[in-house]
């Protein structure tokens, strides 16, 4: 489904993306108060734009759904979908664990997926069948026996509403808790496909902010779907959760699944 | 008052604690189960023990205060406080945003300090009345005129009490709360020295997570206190505030002040 072709284009997309990000990162908002656009907002749209010619020129028939740039309908079954910058507010704050999303869908369903930081080099690749890798190295995310035992990760409470956020902290108290992290974005799901991380558990995400998660994390092992317990595709409510080790979801779900 | 034999030893002391950290980063917690250290506890131990020996060749007289080894009281008005991980969860979560803290204080006040990114091979030092760099190059905080347009961040809101949470959303409402950021820990502090966030509020630190932080935030031009405006010093109450504006003091203490 994903052919070797394929995964040469995600890493030149991966590659042009970084080339766009590289030189604005920890660049001052100089004329920003006077209405220009602040460098992330550079950043974001060029990388969009650099990686939407590249397909447009070897892929034509394709889809494209971009963050910035919107959708483009394709002639195939296959899209493809790109956040530029994913942690838009960690670019801002100087911390290099933002990242490059790119994912391509076939019938609406990730095949394969990017997760890609262009300050720091990392590069995670999942491919549907084929595993994931962290910089060319096969990664596993790790096994986790106990709830109780489980460091569990989200960007931040302000992106939940009151209700999710009270399920969010229900279940965040039966883990281990003093291990929580906070913050992240998209560099949570790379960690828990590398075996640092046992649980993400977000609301709110978008299309493009989900899409390229699942095949990093599947191809590790663990498993991702809504809060419903219920696969993730283009038309999903934006609840999303990652498990590490996939024998944990009925203990996750009884606290936070909203069935 | 600091001369440049301390800050060649401050250097040393963090290069030694970047030997100890390296190669724990990012590697299994194999037989944590059994009882055994994880790897960021040996980390932490041995880079505590690895700046320990060195202080106590080279500075016999002064005091230590380390996370890890406790206090070894002093002949001078001099002591060194060590936090070799501040963001013990981060590093576990595989975030290369934790970091090496080495104050030096005199009297209680510190007058010298180091923010270290083992990994990514950052350095912020800030010396009181000579500035701070990062890998040698000066940084400034930046001006932020308007609360409103103030990027806030704090490690995460687990850490408040529930009243010290109340005052910090009230704060951070009052930001260009958009671009607020949770996660972070020391790098906050790094991050607003050079310029990419304009205010840090937490609560519950001890002396070794905030002694380095100040000469690295006012060295910079900004502005760092407790939640009443107070200077922090070996018997603060645990809340810190950093200002990378000084300006926007009476503002953020209006909202968040105990006085």
């Amino acid at each position: 489904m994903v052919s070797r072709s394929d995964i040469a284009l995600l890493h030149r997309l991966a590659d042009a993306a970084r080339d766009e990000i590289r030189p604005l990162f920890r660049t001052a908002l100089q004329s920003e108060a006077k209405g220009d656009a602040s460098p992330v907002t550079i950043a974001d749209r060029n990388a969009e734009a650099a990686m939407r010619k590249i397909i447009e020129a070897e892929c034509s028939a394709d889809g494209i759904h971009g963050e910035e740039y919107g959708v483009k309908d394709g002639k195939s079954s296959r899209q493809w979908v790109l956040d530029p910058i994913d942690g838009t507010t960690a670019f801002l704050a100087g911390r290099p664990i933002f990242g490059t999303l790119i994912a391509l869908l076939v019938d609406g369903f990730p095949v394969a997926g990017v997760i890609d930081q262009a300050i720091l080099g990392e590069r995670w690749l999942g491919i549907t069948g084929q595993g994931t890798t962290f910089n060319g190295e096969p990664v596993k995310a790790r096994l986790c026996t106990k709830l109780a035992e489980a460091t569990i990760a989200t960007t931040g409470p302000h992106y939940f509403s009151v209700e999710q956020g009270d399920r969010f902290m229900a279940l965040a108290g039966q883990t281990d808790h003093k291990r929580m992290v906070m913050g992240g974005d998209c560099y949570n799901y790379a960690a828990l496909a590398s075996g640092h991380i046992d649980i993400v558990a977000e609301a709110g995400l978008k299309l493009h902010d989900y899409a390229a998660l699942v095949p990093v994390v599947e191809g590790a092992g663990g498993f991702m779907s809504d809060w419903a317990g219920e696969p993730l595709h283009a038309g999903s409510d934006g609840t999303v959760l990652a498990l590490g080790d996939p024998a944990r979801l009925e203990d996750v779900l009884d606290v936070i699944g909203n069935a």
